[in-house]
């Protein structure tokens, strides 16, 4: 394809964008197709021949859109957002029209530079320290194993470079709780801790939040028996609950450990952006990493997350190759994100953000922001005030935790007393919920009983969108089948 | 900013990218700017308000376009092929445009479906064996970490699950050869195997291509000592001189210990889909894993690298988790590639092959392929006929490794007779190439002296782009200054 073929497919392709955007709130929320029903649409094999563009645009309004959850509906409060904002949409183009390669500086010195430049106005919308740095990682799965296996190479004073952890004696062991997100398991097992290394620590039975008292005393049984505490994963906004563990008080006990210290803000980092906020990462200067999404609730189109290091040489060092085709005589002077990370090509995602901030401004970003946290607190708040419904958990975000809980399931202080009762009706409402293609919420586990997780942020979502929520709710739980028959 | 503004600002930046593609033969390949002059030009802050579109788009053309090497000019002959086809670009658009967010089926079932099947269209277009099932992954280094991981976990019965690598006790050892690209030894270090387990298995003197016998007595002497050979990672096209480890050999040899053999093909996959080249990865049905990426030399537009398996059963027992809040009723009928791989969270990566298969046809990139082959042995004939030159390795797929050898440096059998001298007018010739604008080729060790890579492949590189490159490499090397200072 060439040019001027591009031209003409690439505007009927924005057009097509900027009608199906505008045209998401007519769309069922989630999908409603059953599974290989979007694989049977499609041709089994590749064409041979050069298809008409037309064909492959109306495939993406007869097989794609179709099979498609819009996570950009104002209807959409699973999981966590996923705002993919247009200004984002924008810059991943440049990036793609571009097709710069990003393996060293010197293979697209933009490519390193822009993204050095914007990962430091984050850096500062955020309040994190100063002396930081940071790079685009795609997810805060990767920043996560990023960071584990920094602390791995620090605890064993670089394995990597002679017999491996496999050389290792004493296990090193590794501290979250049971609220992480599951890639902090994974990424502990991947790194090679083993599973049964790794600690889930008591969390607070209302805020859900790692209690320092049970971080201190695991540390100290485990140091009693010859093992070596490696890292500590705390969170601040987990995924269930957006729970945020006390880094003031975790950090200091893990630094007389000397562990290392990451924090999960893949939701939260979002939040630092609002100074009446960051008392969500008090403490967190004396952090060794920190990995948070762009491309949730911020709104720059997924992939997109940041790994700040407070030592990037310490990285670098765990991560560094050096063959020679890719040297250069610049190399002492400029900064190789290659070493930044597990992939050595890398994609030009800084323009995304660059694009992003440039072209909607921090302060409408902010105030966005802003009108979701009052969303959750009015929903909240809704949910508190009505009989038989329950916030299960602190709204420290903008997600709501919620339980519809029919007479005689639930005692009056709270304690379930049919837990499988209360979770067929749960699961039943939210599935009916979602099976109508009105809204998107999440069922969650919590204490071992099923929740529903409503996590306000798409782009698009007003009040009223929230208000029509919040009666779908109403109408689904409060005349649910599975209740009488429970 | 709302659809109607995206739509105006959309047409603008696909004039641009159309204007942009075709004045890149007019560009530098390299950037000329020295280290920090792009991130002068920036702000120094994130924007309060919102930009005017215009803005943005002067600075792509003022900051970005001089601040990137221009991987898609005509005389781009650098690294490998990094093609960015117009209709990958178009299928990325759709990708970001429609924000889908996968982590599991039921968040973006089209997104899982039309993976499957486009990556099965990949497998069958190359003749990899049709029981292998493959994922998307961002590069070859990440997809060569998850096979290092898997193997570490086939190896020593899941101990993840327990204890994890630093429980076991025989250390476990991967063989490569040092020809293998960097993102191998890596992996090996990432993974926890410790580099003095890597072993470098020794190379064939003409064709740098593993030695099975090498291999055998490195297995043979490994466990004498009692150690445990876990992986092979051998290569079909290595980086340095496109050198073809014999898979036939060595994978029978691999499978007597019950090794995992992951196979980087990460530029050679795309040469696969040309019959006359499948000898490249003859006897590659008993591999473990494969891995090649579309974003080199085939054009689907970074990041899209493919990883298959013979057994995915496995792969999803060493990376899955299961979440309460990410579950649904079809869990068992559907494939969850976040159990494929590291990240959670995945683009809709398939787009972009899909519009590039659709809107380019299998037939026609067969034919750029096939141009792209004749061109290296036509390049590699004229270095081979011209007195003072000589080809280094042989080009195998679409990369000459040449020199040109002033009288003195080195003898009549190819010796090198004076290597500080070689070195310093190889360098020079290349980099007065390189720091013209005029072509790009990339400087590389082999067997400890400096040698010039002409890698061919831009998607618009035509036989006359070859021929000036010739011309212009004669003029530079035969007329360099630093030969008679020699």
């Amino acid at each position: 394809m060439g040019p001027e073929e591009f031209r003409a497919a690439g505007h009927e392709l924005i057009d097509w964008i900027a009608d199906y955007r505008a045209r998401i709130p007519q769309l069922p929320v989630q999908a409603q197709v059953s599974p290989g029903e979007v694989a049977a649409k499609l041709s089994a094999r590749a064409p041979e021949q050069a298809e008409p563009f037309s064909h492959v645009l109306a495939d993406l309004d007869g097989v794609v859109v179709p099979g498609v959850t819009q996570v950009q509906h104002p209807h959409y409060f699973g999981w966590f957002p996923s705002n993919a904002s247009l200004a984002s949409v924008l810059g991943d183009l440049a990036t793609s029209g571009l097709g710069a390669l990003g393996i060293t500086w010197q293979s697209a010195p933009a490519l390193t530079e822009v993204e050095e430049v914007v990962v430091d106005w984050l850096r500062e919308l955020t309040a994190l320290p100063k002396s930081w740095k940071g790079a685009i990682q795609d997810t805060a799965s990767s920043a996560c194993l990023v960071a584990l296996l920094a602390a791995r190479e620090r605890a064993t004073n670089y394995s990597e470079a002679r017999g491996g952890l496999q050389a290792e004696n004493a296990p090193l062991t590794v501290y979250t709780t049971e609220h992480a997100h599951s890639s902090i398991a994974k990424g502990v097992a991947l790194a090679g801790f083993g599973r049964d290394n790794l600690r889930l620590v008591g969390v607070d039975p209302v805020t859900y939040a790692m209690r320092p008292e049970a971080l201190a005393a695991a540390l100290e049984a485990d140091v009693a028996k010859g093992l070596r505490p490696a890292a500590v994963v705390a969170s601040i906004g987990t995924t269930g609950t957006t729970a945020v563990d006390p880094l003031a008080q975790i950090i200091p006990l893990a630094r007389r450990y000397g562990m290392w210290v990451h924090v999960d803000a893949a939701m939260a980092g979002s939040a630092l952006l609002l100074p009446e906020m960051r008392w969500l990462a008090d403490g967190v200067e004396g952090a060794d990493s920190l990995a948070w999404n762009p491309h949730k609730w911020l709104g720059t189109v997924l992939d997109c997350s940041l790994l700040y290091v407070a030592d990037p040489g310490h990285l670098i060092r765990v991560m560094s190759t050096n063959p020679s085709y890719l040297r250069s005589a610049v190399d002492g002077q400029v900064t190789q994100y290659k070493d930044w990370g597990i992939p050595l090509g890398r994609r030009f995602r800084a323009l995304k953000l660059w694009f992003h901030l440039r072209l909607d401004g921090a302060e409408a970003i902010r105030a966005r922001l802003r009108r979701d946290l009052d969303n959750a607190r009015w929903l909240a708040e809704q949910v508190s005030a009505r009989p038989g419904w329950r916030v299960l958990a602190p709204a420290n975000l903008q997600t709501v935790v919620l339980r519809h809980e029919p007479a005689g399931l639930v005692s009056g202080t709270g304690a379930v007393l049919d837990a499988d009762a209360l979770n067929a009706h749960t699961l039943s409402w939210a599935d009916q919920v979602n099976a109508s293609g009105a809204a998107l919420v999440t069922p969650s586990l919590l204490d071992g009983t099923w929740s529903v997780r409503v996590s306000i942020g798409a782009e698009s979502t007003e009040r009223q969108d929230v208000e029509e929520l919040w009666d779908l709710l109403k109408q689904a739980a409060e005349t649910n089948g599975t209740r009488s028959a429970a």
